[in-house]
């Protein structure tokens, strides 16, 4: 049986899920059309194939506290706190390394904490899937895609070439090209054509295989990240954190690894998958009510339709409106039009201008 | 100098200003378009003219504590709670009682505990003008007009005859009639007409003349309310209250007394003043943005014109709506068209009909 570790990226603030989201309290410690907090739901998604000391968190110093209180059957030195966003290199390169001290034969999977994925069997199934395929392929990365059911614009996209095999009855294929983020005609194109995947940031590899990539292109990284991942477990391990990684050069893996290495293989998800974006995308995730509202806790409506509510703690009372989000929380209310839910994002930033951190 | 007693009528339940408003903080607890909450601006506007020894205040048994706590300066006794409400006439009966007990000679004028008035220093002239009429009718009643400045079609109206005198350069007159409220073109015919005021539900009188009216049209009050009064400041006051207040016909004193009693006398206000009555009537209360928004409490606003928005406790954001109320306390948000101010009593009615009482 294969040997898996996994690392769940959990460095996102958030802001788009505000009021809930705050800066103490980011989207991935709350539940999202999820019964858990979206974290813990991703953690406990991987444990009948992956057991809590084989997996790491890497995430914001700030929260890192309360992801070991969410999560406490990791060990607490598993959850690592970053004291400054780097972008994605920096994090799972140094996740690939403790990866590797934790079992260097290991078969690494860096994933997204927020995002809904089912059914979950089928999922961890898939992951099966992509160590059997780098058992063969052990020099490889792999890339999981998410089958698009929409021309999706806020994606980058995976393009599959040839099947380089089946495993488990599914198949395997070589990466034929990442595509940045399109416009509309271009992805209604890729949906139409298929072959075309949806970029999830979701990878599986060999630590082996993923550091010798960052050797070959993100050399500048490696002294430094194997510096930080010789001290982790011991107790300079926080204060070299804080010396070393908000030096680090910021940088994507898909920009700085992914779109330069050769032969990565790419495995086709045809599950249900959602990154939970913004409050719209609760429209994704709950049922509607018979006039097309999606509502998350304690609502009265009357004569409102097309409309997505929120209320924690407390209730949310609405009348004679359309197609509006409107969300409580004890300290603060947003309303805006449900076409509109990006706009959140220039709330917050208002807020912050006006210095009204206590919202924040 | 002329000796008051103030009279404050604080029974209501202020559903309308839900969720601000609950059952145990109606809306005459609250700061609603002023600095202090209602009640305790209506004392305070009294006090130059009507120590607080001097005033009374009938409200609810249930909120009866939370007065006292708002009051601090008026003797306990002076807070009277009715066990349930039974429309003004027992209400002011009582009070007219209770005012004789204090000072039989006074001058009781009977107020609501509401309505925002401006400004005070005229208002008390007015007083002081309706107890010099009073001094030469001692037999009449007298009711304060409100001159209005709009075709309202929600109140009552008083229609002006003769002038009976002028004191302190204010003309006092017979009142002709009182109008039940109108329709839209009977207001407007008003309007134009002149000679009409809003009939406030504002009082005075000696309270002689105020029982002698009882005995004559309502004889079926006097021995009850004789018996109340009698045991006012004993110790088996609430008992007595609780045995019989409730039993006590459900009539108001403009129907029951006012339309019925002959020559009484009407003092026009020519001041500021607002029933405060909906979420609505914050707009003649606060002062517009540039964007014509009537913004209490904190607020974020962006793209956003005509809105209401009060913020208990915590902060609103609005991104790209018109002419909405949106009102955040801390475990429950209201929004509703501006126009549709009188929904949130729907809205409370389906609320209890599900049996949602905390939020009520």
């Amino acid at each position: 049986m294969t040997q898996f570790v996994g690392l769940l990226m959990a460095g996102g603030t958030g802001t788009r899920f505000w009021p809930d989201s705050r800066r103490a309290r980011p989207k991935q410690l709350l539940p999202i059309g999820t019964e858990l907090p979206l974290l813990e739901a991703a953690s406990k998604r991987l444990q009948p194939l992956i057991p809590p000391e084989r997996q790491l968190v890497v995430t914001s110093a700030a929260i890192a506290p309360a992801v070991r209180a969410l999560l406490p059957a990791l060990p607490p030195e598993h959850v690592v706190g970053e004291p400054a966003g780097r972008d994605t290199a920096p994090c799972i390169g140094l996740a690939a390394l403790l990866a590797a001290r934790i079992d260097p034969d290991a078969v690494a999977v860096a994933l997204p904490s927020d995002h809904v994925i089912a059914p979950e069997d089928a999922f961890r199934e898939h992951l099966e899937v992509a160590a059997e395929a780098l058992a063969e392929h052990p020099e490889s990365l792999l890339v999981f895609g998410i089958e698009p059911d929409r021309a999706a614009t806020g994606y980058g996209y995976l393009r599959r070439g040839e099947a380089v095999g089946s495993f488990r009855g599914k198949s395997v294929y070589a990466l034929d090209a990442f595509v940045e983020k399109p416009d509309l005609p271009r992805a209604e194109d890729m949906l139409a054509e298929g072959g075309h995947s949806w970029n999830a940031g979701m990878f599986a590899f060999r630590p082996a295989a993923l550091l010798a990539a960052y050797a070959e292109h993100l050399p500048e990284l490696v002294d430094d990240l194997q510096r930080l991942a010789a001290a982790w477990r011991g107790p300079d391990f926080e204060a070299l954190m804080d010396e070393v990684f908000p030096t680090l050069p910021k940088v994507s893996i898909d920009y700085g690894i992914m779109e330069k290495v050769q032969g990565t293989l790419m495995l086709p998800l045809p599950l249900s998958w959602d990154d939970v974006g913004t409050w719209g995308s609760l429209a994704r995730l709950l049922q509607p009510d018979s006039d097309g509202n999606y509502i998350r806790g304690d609502a009265q409506l009357l004569g409102v339709s097309g409309c997505i509510v929120s209320a924690t703690d407390g209730v949310v009372a609405i009348k004679g409106v359309d197609d509006l989000i409107v969300v409580h929380t004890p300290d603060a209310t947003l309303v805006c039009r449900r076409d509109d839910d990006q706009g959140v994002k220039q709330i917050v930033e208002a807020l912050a201008a006006r210095g009204m951190l206590r919202y924040l």
